[in-house]
């Protein structure tokens, strides 16, 4: 194969004006090791920030069918070090883990984390969170670190403005994300890396739009939508996806950064987008709060304690097949290492399968009755 | 089977004195659902505390070839109660582990996790570890606390003296584990349980004669050293171990409570006992102490932080088959959930491993060569 990244859309549904949006797909990879990899669309990628998808081993991943890691560069990068990284035989073989991965930018982290952080044309300096060194990441530093990580899906390094910004700051914000994306195609990759663009523009759609022109006019392989997600509303985060979906070619993956709830995912792939990632599985697993074919529920309620049901009598993993919400319950309370990990796989296994039911709605050409009866369930 | 516990020696070898010391044996059990378990001798049993040996899953356990659990009535009395687990199936059922499980009596808890304990003749009245709240222990709720979680092996309730203590204060609890070992007796059990009594006596030779020919008078299935490992000189226990193990029967289990160390259960197995228990292991894996067969490893140095090796060449585990020391450390800086994992799997793996590399060098008589080759390896 010549490119580090194929699509085919195997089928597209289009909206009530004949705008194409929800599809199913399958993507492939030259893969690390020569291997190509294919990965099924609507897809999840849980989060392994710093070398690790927190709580779980890459073996229960693939037991759970999760097809594709999202790997953090600016964690990677502050610990243990991408040029560590790389002598130990790249993030693949670091975290044993053998299928694709998908790094960030590190820039929404310099944004989010950093205790301080200087933005210019050039690049960002930026006080470390974990020592409050500093450190400058820059366009061509970012594609060296994603380089020298070896993961799969490269993303380009991008400013995303805060939530509310003026036009002015998001059109700033916008320029330089253009230009850097520029500057990062630049930089020579290793072969099997693809590289994705990601679209700015914040909350205005004629932002978004002229975004969308300037990034999908460069030579990606596949594009994100960036810049949701981060403190505005989920309406309005669904209705700006929806809106800037179209814009992106048909005939390359669409990524949807960072989002979200099931049902964030659920109106995400609604509107044509392809690709998915966000902390909330686990994240909310470590907390209690887990994710069920009935709804949402917090396993610290006492109602739970003597309850000797399944989490989700239609949930297929280890957790809900093996153990009452009465013990997990019990394990969360006890603060039991044992809690996190029976509850980050179960609302992986949530999150994943919530894909592939999609998916195959899709392909079965009943998706809109599986939204239907997917808001019905959930509103339990 | 008419009794809760068989016990048979395989295999004996006596001291330079004819003294019957290091044995391997079968043990079987009736079990908790009418299927007859068998454990090899000796064996270290994981500590389970408040209902999950920590960090792993039972499946982890099963893989790792762990035979026999150890559950904690204190812990499980206050979190989540013993009555609950009993409506839920028990403690097997509960925590999803079908192997045999030994409960100690919770008397050695409330001497040492409680805030205020009071004993007296008849029982002890203790605050919680958790919340302060008054809590009352005597033989007969230990029994009926043990009873409930349905475990197969059930401890005594005895008076573990502090370390220090004087003659008089360590009689004193003597006589007080030899009345409540016979208040206990008397309290009816599932008829898969099999009933521990415990050895005290403290540092004191002579009293550890008489408590041994006090409590091995007494009807029990198995007989416990208790009273060691509390803060002497890990020389003194092992000298006290050895001491004591030929006054208990040599035709029924003898297990040696809350040891210890690699080089302790070395000891203890050459001493001639069967079975060991404790958080050792599981504690200083969480910690980032790591036992090797070349000796202990602190993960956390910086040596390893580039060293692409396995954590021990010589271990068939899940951590050292597909993770390298660096990635280990890297974990352990980060505080990744998973290294907690990792280093538990390895680390009980490495007791496990140890156990049955001794049994098999009983079984073929060549226990002395095994034990010099062992402490020439750990001394590396």
């Amino acid at each position: 194969m010549t490119r580090p990244l194929q699509f085919i859309v195997e089928k597209s549904l289009s909206d009530e004006n004949g705008v194409a949006r929800a599809r199913a797909g399958r993507l492939s990879l030259a893969g690390a090791t020569g291997q190509l990899q294919e990965i099924l669309t609507p897809v999840f990628m849980p989060v392994g920030t710093v070398g690790s998808v927190k709580a779980v081993t890459t073996a229960e991943l693939r037991r759970m069918s999760a097809q594709i890691i999202l790997g953090n560069t600016y964690h990677l990068y502050l610990r243990p070090g991408h040029d560590r990284v790389e002598r130990l035989g790249e993030l693949h073989r670091f975290m044993n883990w053998d299928g694709p991965i998908l790094t960030d930018s590190g820039g929404f982290q310099v944004f989010s984390l950093s205790a301080l952080n200087k933005i210019d044309d050039d690049g960002v300096t930026f006080q470390s969170h974990i020592d409050g060194s500093s450190h400058r990441f820059t366009p061509e530093l970012s594609m060296a670190i994603q380089k020298a990580l070896g993961s799969d899906m490269v993303m380009a390094f991008d400013q995303c403005p805060p939530y509310p910004a003026k036009p002015e700051e998001v059109q700033l914000a916008m320029r330089r994300t253009l230009k850097w994306a520029e500057r990062g195609l630049e930089v020579p990759l290793k072969s099997h890396q693809a590289r994705f663009g990601i679209v700015q523009g914040g909350l205005y759609e004629e932002l978004r739009v002229q975004s969308a022109r300037e990034i999908t006019s460069l030579p990606f392989d596949a594009f994100a939508i960036g810049g949701l997600s981060i403190g505005e509303s989920p309406e309005l985060m669904q209705k700006m996806a929806y809106f800037t979906a179209p814009f992106l070619p048909v005939d390359k993956p669409r990524y949807l950064m960072g989002v979200g709830r099931p049902e964030d995912l659920v109106e995400g792939v609604r509107a044509g987008i392809d690709m998915f990632d966000c902390v909330m599985p686990t994240r909310n697993a470590r907390n209690g709060q887990l994710f069920t074919s009935q709804g949402k529920i917090n396993i610290k309620n006492s109602k739970y304690a003597d309850d000797p049901g399944p989490l989700d009598p239609e949930c297929p993993c280890e957790t809900c097949t093996q153990y009452s919400r009465a013990y997990l319950r019990h394990l969360f309370i006890c603060r039991e290492v044992l809690s996190a990990r029976l509850n980050t796989i179960h609302n992986l296994t949530y999150y994943v399968r919530l894909m592939t039911e999609m998916r195959t709605a899709i392909l079965e050409n009943r998706f809109d009755d599986w939204i239907k009866s997917f808001y019905t369930k959930s509103r339990h």
